[in-house]
């Protein structure tokens, strides 16, 4: 089942099912308002929005045309967003361009920080960018929608509280990051507003790809049309299901609470990359400095996922930098 | 104007209006059924909310009795937790005892974290402890509840933005914090889940002490029944606005969200704590260790602010430390 909010002019938008071609939905009015209600009360509302979409895709409910430009973020406002750093690859060549060690326990303690969650950018919304000078880069990242987690859930217990997966633009400006971290209270400033995909789907949807708390398949990135990663998601080295368990061990979750997993990266340079921090470091490393420039206004990226048979499961997040109004 | 959550089996509870007497109210179901739905809507709610306050301090509604364990936080869940490190007295004095060097710009560059903020704790709610080696610290503060906020705002146009005021008790896990910090992305595990008072209140109801973006008044905490704390909230050094326009540099926010001035703390030792990690770091440089234990379960701790008159603004956060169920 794939879900997505339409626009309606309320803060929270109309909750759709979405049909098998991507391009046509029907309203969920009937179960839930919104998304966040449906995950309020999930229990009930999974099996009525399971009903809507079979009846929606064996063409027993009318189908609206659904365009990407109708759509809000699934969750457009979100009670939290928390976003891990799993993927190592990505961790180590940051650090290793600037000619810093890894953390220690970088493979046993999960790297996570608390993001802003009250303002979620649509797919296909522009970011306003109102300072080129603070080096805005994209990071592609795949998250999940929780349901309530209890403080104390362990790793082999939290397969039930994945709900949904979206993917992810983490947009992060990398010019205000130095200074910020060099204070010790983590990222603030440096990271703005979030975009997420067209939809939020099941893990079912994602067939066998989704084991042990993982999404095996390549996450697609172009930057203004130009592909330039193919990074596979599967290498994450911490599972969702350990992010969760490293999570709740001092605070329980509400439904509703978006986990992502960091920049998708990983070892072999051949994949290309999900964010230019990487690139520049790479360029650091072997041209002895970055040559990739960071956005601009007008720049456009665009994140998706295609599974074995090449079928767009999330939609395409499509974004523009532009200058703020 | 006071406002409260009363507990009705729902995740957001009923918004109710309180009385002057603080142990009466009249449900704001007429206006709108949950405080965020009047934050949302905040310009029409707000004269409803007003006239309904008017009238039940008048005798026109029927007042119903209000107990605080009726109550969940103000906002059981908020879209954002931002919180600020506004008093210099408190980030000196901790970093002082640890024989380090106050951060560069701390007096012109606001430090500010992002909590997490989709389960708040009420008033009389206890804390649930799962580990007494964590070194769990309360933490009293003061905190705005802002209207929608765009990317950009300034100082100077930030005052409409502050809807209502809250106290916090920032619970937090000393113990975590060294190793937390150490990995560069901030506090997690080490700030569990937060508590509020049991009113929140419109500026107004605080007179002449809300002033320049600060509360001027003594934040009073007890611990087990013992005044540990009469720090003067005035002494902010940053400002609610201040803070509002550092948040806001690079995003928006959305109405709900809570921003915290941080640790209320003065430079006078005589106007004691408000967190038990500074009577620690004083007991550091005068004894040469720290003396005062941590929180264990059944310790109690008392937090509200008295106005001129003597009158307990926000109600009392009462809470007491349990060993989790």
């Amino acid at each position: 089942m794939r879900l997505a909010t339409r626009r309606n002019g309320t803060r929270d938008g109309e909750l759709v099912v979405v049909a098998r071609s991507g391009s046509a939905c029907a309203s969920a009015r009937s179960v839930a308002p919104t998304l966040q209600s449906a995950l309020d009360d999930w229990t009930s509302a999974e099996p009525a929005l399971r009903a809507l979409s079979a009846e929606l895709d064996s063409g027993r409910v009318l189908a609206e045309p659904l365009g990407v430009a109708d759509l809000l973020s699934p969750l457009p406002r979100a009670y939290e967003w928390v976003d891990g750093s799993a993927f190592l690859s990505h961790v180590r060549l940051v650090r290793r361009a600037r000619g810093a060690e890894p953390p220690a326990g970088l493979d046993t303690d999960p790297l996570v920080y608390q993001g802003g969650s009250g303002h979620l950018l649509g797919p296909s919304e522009d970011f306003p960018l109102a300072d080129a000078s603070w080096g805005l880069d994209f990071e592609g990242e795949i998250a999940v929608i929780l349901g309530d987690v209890p403080e104390g859930t362990k790793a082999q217990d939290a397969a039930p509280t994945v709900r949904l997966l979206v993917l992810v633009n983490d947009w992060s400006l990398r010019g205000l990051v130095p200074a910020e971290l060099s204070k010790g209270f983590g990222f603030f400033c440096s990271k703005p507003a979030t975009s997420l995909s067209p939809f939020a789907v099941t893990p079912d949807e994602l067939g066998a790809a989704y084991r042990g708390g993982r999404v095996h398949l390549p996450l697609s990135v172009r930057l203004n049309g130009v592909n330039v990663g193919q990074a596979d998601a599967g290498e994450m080295h911490f599972s969702f299901f350990e992010l969760i368990e490293h999570i709740a061990r001092t605070r329980s979750f509400v439904a509703g609470t978006l986990l992502g997993s960091g920049t998708v990266s990983n070892d072999d340079p051949a994949r290309g990359v999900s964010c230019l921090v990487e690139r520049r470091a790479r360029e650091q490393i072997e041209l002895g400095s970055p040559r990739t420039p960071f956005l601009k206004p007008g720049d456009r990226v665009e994140i998706e996922m295609l599974d074995a048979g090449g079928w767009n499961v999330f939609g395409t997040l499509d974004a523009r930098v532009a200058p703020r109004p």
